[in-house]
C-alpha cells in the first residue's frame, strides 16, 4: 500500500433501494476518495443458508472498485447472526444478567458459544478464500465494534471458574481477596460458586467484568488468526474500537457520543492482535462542536501501538442535531488527522431507507443526491488530493500521558463517587481541561505505560492502582517526574480491596498528605469556586496546601497540595473543582515538568507533530462560530491551505468554523 | 328506538355494597336518564364455573329497568376473563414482547386463543339468548375498548408469517421490502422467519403492529357477527372506541386523558361491523378544561362512519384533579352534543368501593347520596328533556379534513421526531389550531377518506404515504383544493422505506420545494418566533416561502411555503412553530379553499350544525372562569337555553363554564 | 446484667484484612465502649459446608471480649444464605412478584421454605450450643431487618389460600369482601384461586401483604424459640427492627434514610416474642441534621412495649454526605439517649475494605486508624461513664399518641394520595410538626394502642379503620380526649372497602362534619398559604370551620374543622398544609387537651424524661450550626455536662450542635 492518507466511506450495496454501483464511484471519486468498507455486517447476504454462500454482491463492488481504481477493507461479517443460525441453535444468542437475548439486533450473540465459533470460522474462511487475492482490497477489518455483551452462560460461568482456581488457587484464598465472607458470600468449595448474575461483590463482579472483557479480546485474536491464514503480506488487519457512549439529553433512540474509556472491552488487549488500530469518534457537533472527542479518541488510540491509525468510521450528516454547519466537516475532517489519523471513513455513504438507522444519515441523503455536506466532503476531497504528502505521517511526541484503565471505570459503577460523576465523566474534565490549554498528551492504558517517555503524568481517579503501578509512579515523581493526581486515586487494590493503611495508599510520602475522610462538598468552596460532587479531606504532611477548602467546619483541610519528592513534584487534587482551578494545576505542573506553555486561546485551539518531510506541523482550529484572531506562536510558518506565510508574532485570521496548517519553514 | 338522545350511565349492580336498584333508578329517572350501559366485564358473575350460568342478577337489572321504562345496552362479557378459564387454560393469558401476562386485570388474553375464543363464543351466545328478546333492550356493545394487547404468541406470529407469505410472496419481495439485509436480517427461507419479540426493524416491526390491530378488528367483527344472530332488527351493535391515553404528570396510577390516534386498534377498521359508533372521552377539567378533547374526539368518531355516535363513557367525578367546578359537567355535556353526539353516559353511575378503580368516581360518590356533581346532571337532564328535539340529529357539514394514521403513529415510535414529539402530538397540535380558530374540521382515517367532500385537507406529519395516497392528494390540490401539509409527510412508503428521490416523494412540484437535510433548530426562529423540535431545510423550487429560518446558518433556507398548482394551493410547514403561526397559515389557507373565517374568539368556542328540524344551530361554550361577551356572528338566533333573542352583532354574555345555544330563525 | 448504657459496635473479626482483635479492643475500651454485636450475617464462615460448622474465629472474639471484660450480644447468621445451601436447593431463594431470585444478596430466600428452615434450625441450635454458655455473652439477636421479602412462591400462595378459607370461610363472602366482581375476578371455588402476582385488587393484595407480614413476624417468633430453648435466664433476646427506607436525591446506590412505619414486617406483630426490642436508624447528618429521625424512630420502638430499647445500629460516618461535623456524633447519641434508648451501637466498628457496603463507613476509616469521629465517640464514651447512672432508665411518661398502621401504608401505595405524598409522608408532617414544637408523643401501632394512657390522639391518613377502632376513638373523645385527624383517615373498613356511608364514617357526628367530594387543591389556599396534593370539601355539620378554602369555586367548603363531642373535642384537618398551620392546630389542640405548651424554640429541642433516681431530666439539644440562647423554662437545673446550675428564666447558651442535660434539683 503505498503511504496516502485512506479517504472514504462504508459502502453498503446491499442496503441500495436500486442498483447504482456506477453512479456512486464516480461521486466517489469527484469527492476525492481512495476506500470503500464494506462487508461487515452481511453474514445473511453472503451466508443465505446454512453453508450457502453468495458472493456475488461483493464481487460486483471489488469489480467496479478495481474498475475505478478504489481500495477497499473488506468486513468479516460476523457482529450481527443469520435467523437461520439462531433457529438451528438458539443457545448461540447471549443470556446476559438482564436477558436471555433474543433475535433481531446485532451484537447479542454469546462469542464463546461453540455452534456460533464453528459457523464464524467456516464464513470468515469462506471470505478471506474469495477476497484476498483481489488486487483492490487493501485489508481487513474483524468483526466491529466488538464487545462481550455481557454473555454470563452457563459456558461462560464455567470458564470463569476455571479462571478463578488457575488465578487463585484455593477458595479460601479468593474469600480473603474479595472479601467474601461479607454477608455470607463465601465459598468453600469450586463445587458451590453461584450464578454470578446475582454477586452483589462489587470486586468479584468487576473481576468477571475483566474476564469477559478478555474473552472478548481472545476473541478477535482468533479471528485475526482466521484472516493471517488467507491474506497477503501487504494486507493490514484493523478492528474499529469503539469509546463509551455517552448519553445526552435522550432526545431519540439512537442519542449519544463517544467518549471515554470503553467498559466492555480493553482496547489494548483488543489492538494486539492488529496490523493497524481503527476506530470510530461521533460527537455533537453544530452549536456543540469543540473538537474534543476527536482529540481525546485519536489520542486514546494512537496511544495503543504509538502509531497512526484509521478512523473507520466518522460522521456525515447523522441525526437532525449532527447536520454540519458549514465548516464544521471540513474542520472534523482535518481534526482527526491533527491526531496522527491516517485513514478517515465516512459512516456512510449514503442514508439508509429503513432499518433501525434510518435517521443516522450518510453523506448522501436518502434521496442519493448531492447536498451541502457530500460538497464538503469534495472540498475536503480536493485539498487533501493537492496537501496530502505533506499531513501523511505525522509523528507526534507527546511529554504528557493521561493514565485510564477498565478496572477503574467498572469499580465506579459499583461504587460512584456520585450518580451524576462517573468515571469517564472525570476522565474527560482531566482530559479536556489539558486539550483546551493545547497541552497534547497520550491517553494510555495502564497496562502499557512506558512511564520514561514522559515528564508529566495525570491520574484521574486511578482508584484501582496495584502495587507495582504505585511503585512505577513513585520511582516517575522520584526521578524527577511531574505527577498530577485526582481524588479517589490510588485507593485499592487490583481486586477493588481497599488499601488498609494510609491513604493514598503506598504514595501518601510522595504526596507529603494523607487523608482517612471525605464528604460530600455541600456549600464548600475552593479558591472561591464551588466545590462539586466529592471531596476529599486532606492533611498536609509536608505537602504544601494550594488551597484549603471554604466551610464552617472543613476549612482545615486542603483540597489540593504540591509535594517535593525526590526530583520530582507531585500533586493532588482531592476535589472535583471548576475546570478554571485544574487548569492552574496543569500550567504550575507543567512548567515544573519543563514545558513551555503554549499559546492557550481557547476555542482555538492548536495540534502538532512533526510530518513525514521532518517539517514541524501545526494544526489551528477554529472551533466556534466566530470569526478569531491569533498571533502566530511559532517561527516562521506557511499555511499549506492559503499558502500565505505568516512572521512569527504575526495576525493569523481564521474565519468561523475554519483552520490553517502552519507548516515551519 | 324513537330518536331521542340517550342519556345515562353505566351501572354496575354487581358491584354495590347492597341491594339499592330502586333508590338508583329513581335517582337516575329524576336526572332524567333514561339508558342504562350494563355487563361489559361481568364474565366471572355470569359464568361462575366452566358452563354454568348465572343471570340472576342481570335479570333484576333488566326487570327493573323495564319498571321504570329504562333502556339498556348490554355489554358483552369478554374484555376480562374468569380465573377459572386460566386455570384450564393458562395460555388464554398473551405473551407479548415484554412477558407472559398473569392472572388479573383485564385485557391481557390472547385473542386469537382457541380456549379463549370458544369459551367467549359460548358466553356470548348465551347472554344474547337471554337478553335479546327483552323489551328495554335496546342493543349490544361488543366487547371494550378492544385492542390487540400485544399479543405476539407462537400461534399469532405463525399467523404473521402466513400473511406476510399472502402479501409478499417471496422472502426476497419480503427482504427488500423492508431492507432485511442491514444488520444480517435477511431470512432465505419462511422456515428462518424469527421470532418478532426481537425484531429492530422499524418498517417490519410497524407492519407486526399493523397485523395485530387486523386481527383485533377482525375479533371484534367476529363478536359482532355473534351477537347479529340473536339480536332483533331494532337492536344496535356498538363499540366503545378509545383514543391514545396521555399521560401528564404522572400523579397517580391512572393518571392520562384521551387524545389522539389510538395505537392498537385501527378505528376505522374495527367500527365497519358496527351499527352505530361508540367512544369513551376522559379529559382534564378544572382549570384544564378547553374542550378540544372532546371535539378532537367527537370529529374522529363522527368520521368513521360520516354519522352521529354514541358517548359511551365519559367522566363524571373521576379523580381528585377532575372533580368538575360547577358549570363544568353541564358544559361538558353540551360540549358532546356539539359534536354529534347522540348518547352520552357516564362513567360511572356510583363511585366503586373497592378494586382498581375506587377513585374513578361516578356521579354518585361513595356514600350513595346525592352531591353537586349529581345535581347538575339533573339540571342538564331537565334541559335535554325540553330541549331535546331541538339538539337531536345534529348534521354537520365540514369543508376541512385532518388525515390521521395508525401507521405514521407506529412509524413515529420508531422514527421519533423528538423524545417530546410524538406523532399524537404533531396531530393535537394541527387539530388544536384548528379548534380554536372555530374552522371544524372532520378527522379522518386516511384508509376511509373521501377528498372530494372537502376543500381543505390537512396533514399533520403523514410520514408514511403510499403512492396512491399522493396521488390523489396531487389531484385534490390539482382539481382546485388547498392541502396543509406539515414536516415529516410523505417521507416513506407503506412499509416505511424512505422514498429514494427527491422529498416531499412525489408531492415536491406540488409544494413547489424540495429538501434534502433537516436539523435540530437550535436557536432558529422563524417570524421571531423559537422553531422547536424538527426543522426541516427547504429549498424553495417556485414556491413562495413564507418565512426563512433566523439563524446564521439555515437563513437561507425556507422554512414554510406556498405553491400553486393546478387550480389549487400547498401549503408546507417545515418545522414546529408556536400554534400563532400555524394559525396565520391555516386562516391564509381558510381563505384560499373559499372559506369565511368564523370569529374567533378562543376560549369561547363556536360548533355547529343542522339539526333535524334543518335549523342551523350554534353552541356557544365558554371555556373560562371569566364571564365573557361575544357579539352575536350569526343571524337573528335565539339562545335555547334562555330563549332570549339576539339580533346580529347583538351582544352575548357567557357566564363562567356557561354556553349558548343559538337557533338561527 | 447490670443496669448501665450499653455503648459499642458491630464488630465483624471475620471482614478483617489482618488480624488485629486485640488493637481493636483497646481502641474500643478508650472510646468507653462495653458491648460488641457479632455474627449476624456469618452463615457461609459458620457453615462452611453443609452439617461442618467452624466456631474457631466467634470463639476467638468472645475470649478476648472476656479477657478485656466487654460484653457480647450475637446474632443468629440466617438472614444471608451460604451458596452451599442454594446449590442444595435453588427454592431456597424466593419467588416474587417481580422476579425468581438470584443468589448473591441478602434477605432474599423464601422464609417458608422447608429446607430453608431445616438448615436455619441447626444453624441456630449449633450456634446457641456453642455460645449460650459463654460469660460474656449477654445476649441473643435473632437474625437481622428481618421482612418477607416479597416471598410469593407457590408453597407461600397455598397457605395464603388457607388462611383465606379461615378468614372468610366461603368464596362467597371473599368476593364479597374485596368486590371481586370487578374486571370478572370473582373466585367460585378455591381451586380457581389466581396467581396473587398479577392481583390488581388493591384489597385483596393489601391482605396478602399483611399475611406475608404475619409470616415473617411468625418466622421471628419461630427462632426466638429455637434461641430461648438454650439461653440463660439472664440473657435477653433482640431484634433489629427497622423502617421505611426513604430515598432522597438518588445520589448514590445506598441512598436513603429512616423514617416511618416499616412496609414488610409489622413492628408490634414482631417484637411480641423479644425481650427487648432494637432498631436501627440513620438518617441525613451535616447540613440536615434535625433529630427528627432518631426522635421518631425512638418514640416508635419505645411505644411497642412502653419500654426503653437498644439501637443496635446507628451511622458512625457512613457516606460522603454523612460524614459528621464536629459536635454532630456526639448529639446524635444523646438524641437516642433522650428517647430512652438504653443501648445504643455503632454500624460499625470498622469500614470495609470489600463487598457492597465498602462505602458505608465506620467509626474508622479503611486505615484502621483513629479520626475525628472515632474521637468523638471517646468523648462521649468518656462522659457517660461519668454521667451514666444519671441518664440511664429514663422514663417517659407522653399524653399524645401517633396513630400508624401498616394497612393504611399499603392501602396508599395502591390508592395513592398523590405520586409525591405517600403514607409515611403525611405520618412525617405530623410527627415532624409535635417534634418541632417540643409536644412528645407515643407512636403507637393501632392493633396496640391503650387510649386510657393519653389526653390526646394524633391519626395522620388512618385510611383503613376498623369499626371497633372507630368506636373506641369515638369513646375516646366522648369521655374527653382530643382527637385531631387528617384527611384520608376512616375512609375504608380493613379489607380497603370504602365505607358506603356518610364520611368520615361514623366518626362524622364527633367531627361535626361531613363530605363526599375531595380535589386536587390547584391554587387553593388555607389561611393565606398554598394547599398541596389534596383537600377534601368538607361541609361543617355543628362543627366550627377553622379555614375555609380561598378559591373561586371551593370557598364553601371548610379546609379544618372543629367541634365538641361528649367531654371531649375533634379537629379534622381536611387537607396538606403548610406546617405552620398544623403546629397552630396542635397548639389549640394540646391546650384543650390540659397541657401546658412548652418552650417551641424549633431548632432548639426538648425531650424530657424522669431518671432512674425520680428526676426530671431535660436534654436541650441545639440542632443548628448557630450558638443558641434559650431561657430555662423549667425549675431550678444541674446541667449534667457542664455542671452549671440554671434558675428558671436563666439564659442557656448553646454551641453549634452542642446540648445541655438539665436535671431539675
Amino acid at each position: 500500500m503505498k503511504e496516502e492518507l485512506l479517504f472514504g466511506a462504508a459502502y453498503y450495496a446491499e442496503y441500495m433501494p436500486y442498483e447504482r454501483i456506477d453512479r456512486d464511484m464516480e461521486m466517489m471519486k469527484q469527492a476525492g476518495m481512495n476506500v470503500l468498507r464494506i462487508a461487515e455486517s452481511t453474514w445473511s447476504t453472503l451466508e443465505p443458508h446454512d453453508n450457502v454462500f453468495d458472493f456475488s454482491f461483493l464481487d460486483k463492488v471489488l469489480e467496479a472498485a478495481e474498475r475505478e481504481n478504489l481500495s477497499v477493507i473488506v468486513g468479516t461479517p460476523t457482529y450481527a447472526v443469520p435467523a437461520w443460525l439462531v433457529k438451528k441453535d438458539p443457545a448461540v444468542l447471549a443470556v446476559t444478567k438482564e436477558r436471555q437475548e433474543l433475535y433481531g439486533r446485532r451484537q447479542n450473540m454469546d462469542i464463546m458459544n461453540e455452534t456460533f465459533r464453528f459457523h464464524a470460522e467456516r464464513v470468515i474462511r469462506k471470505l478471506l478464500e474469495h477476497t484476498a487475492g483481489r488486487r483492490c482490497v487493501i485489508g481487513f477489518q474483524i468483526d466491529n465494534e466488538t464487545k462481550h455483551y455481557g454473555t454470563a452462560s452457563p459456558g461462560v460461568q464455567a470458564l470463569f471458574v476455571e479462571y478463578l482456581k488457575e488465578t487463585f488457587g484455593t477458595t479460601g484464598k479468593l474469600n480473603e481477596t474479595f472479601g467474601l465472607a461479607y454477608w455470607s458470600n463465601s465459598v468453600h468449595s469450586w463445587e458451590d460458586f453461584p450464578d454470578m448474575r446475582g454477586c452483589i461483590n462489587g470486586g468479584l463482579a468487576s473481576e468477571f467484568e475483566k474476564f469477559q472483557r478478555k474473552l472478548a479480546a481472545e476473541y478477535l485474536s482468533w479471528q485475526a488468526d482466521l484472516v493471517r491464514a488467507y491474506k497477503r503480506e501487504d494486507q493490514f488487519i484493523t478492528h474499529n474500537l469503539d469509546f463509551e457512549w455517552k448519553k445526552f439529553g435522550a432526545d431519540i433512540a439512537q442519542d449519544g457520543y463517544s467518549y471515554g474509556v470503553q467498559p466492555d472491552i480493553n482496547h489494548y488487549e483488543a489492538a494486539k492482535c492488529l496490523t493497524i488500530a481503527g476506530t470510530d469518534i461521533y460527537h455533537p457537533t453544530q452549536d456543540f462542536l469543540t473538537g474534543a472527542e476527536i482529540a481525546f479518541g485519536g489520542d486514546e488510540i494512537r496511544s495503543l501501538k504509538q502509531e497512526n491509525y484509521f478512523v473507520l468510521e466518522c460522521q456525515a450528516q447523522a441525526f437532525k442535531y449532527w447536520t454540519p454547519y458549514p465548516g464544521q466537516l471540513r474542520l472534523q475532517a482535518y481534526s482527526h488527522l491533527a491526531s496522527g489519523a491516517k485513514g478517515l471513513m465516512y459512516w456512510n455513504w449514503h442514508s439508509i431507507h429503513n432499518g433501525y438507522e434510518t435517521y443516522w444519515k450518510g453523506l448522501l441523503s436518502h434521496d442519493l443526491d448531492t447536498n451541502p455536506t457530500y460538497e464538503e466532503a469534495c472540498v475536503f476531497g480536493r485539498e487533501w488530493k493537492n496537501l496530502g504528502k505533506k499531513l501523511i505521517g505525522l509523528k507526534k511526541k507527546n511529554r504528557i500521558a493521561l493514565l485510564v484503565d477498565n478496572q477503574c471505570l467498572t469499580a465506579m459503577k459499583w461504587f460512584p463517587i456520585d450518580r451524576d460523576l462517573s468515571y469517564n465523566d472525570v476522565v474527560r474534565w482531566a482530559y479536556d481541561s489539558l486539550y483546551e490549554m493545547n497541552l497534547e498528551c497520550d491517553v494510555v492504558d495502564v497496562q502499557a505505560v512506558d512511564m520514561s517517555r514522559y515528564d508529566m503524568i495525570v491520574t484521574p481517579a486511578l482508584y484501582s492502582a496495584k502495587e507495582s503501578l504505585l511503585q512505577q509512579l513513585e520511582e516517575f515523581v522520584a526521578r524527577g517526574g511531574v505527577l498530577v493526581s485526582t481524588f479517589k486515586s490510588f485507593v485499592c487494590n487490583e481486586y477493588l480491596s481497599v488499601y488498609c493503611d494510609k491513604q493514598p495508599h503506598r504514595l501518601h510520602r510522595c504526596f507529603g498528605m494523607s487523608y482517612n475522610q471525605f464528604t460530600e462538598p455541600g456549600t464548600a468552596a475552593l479558591k472561591g469556586q464551588k466545590v462539586q460532587y466529592f471531596a476529599e479531606l486532606l492533611k498536609t504532611e509536608g505537602a504544601e496546601s494550594l488551597g484549603n477548602y471554604e466551610h464552617k467546619y472543613w476549612g482545615k483541610y486542603a483540597g489540593i497540595t504540591c509535594n517535593d519528592y525526590g526530583k520530582g513534584r507531585a500533586y493532588y487534587i482531592g476535589c472535583f473543582t471548576e475546570k478554571g482551578i485544574l487548569k492552574e494545576i496543569y500550567a504550575q505542573a507543567g512548567r515544573d515538568a519543563g514545558m513551555e506553555l503554549p499559546l492557550s486561546v481557547w476555542p482555538v485551539v492548536f495540534r502538532s507533530g512533526e510530518n513525514a518531510e521532518g517539517h514541524m506541523l501545526h494544526y489551528v482550529l477554529n472551533y466556534s462560530e466566530n470569526q478569531q484572531e491569533v498571533l502566530n506562536p511559532y517561527k516562521r510558518v506557511r499555511d499549506l491551505l492559503s499558502d500565505k506565510v505568516y512572521e512569527p508574532g504575526e495576525k493569523i485570521l481564521l474565519m468561523d468554523w475554519n483552520l490553517a496548517i502552519l507548516e515551519e519553514i
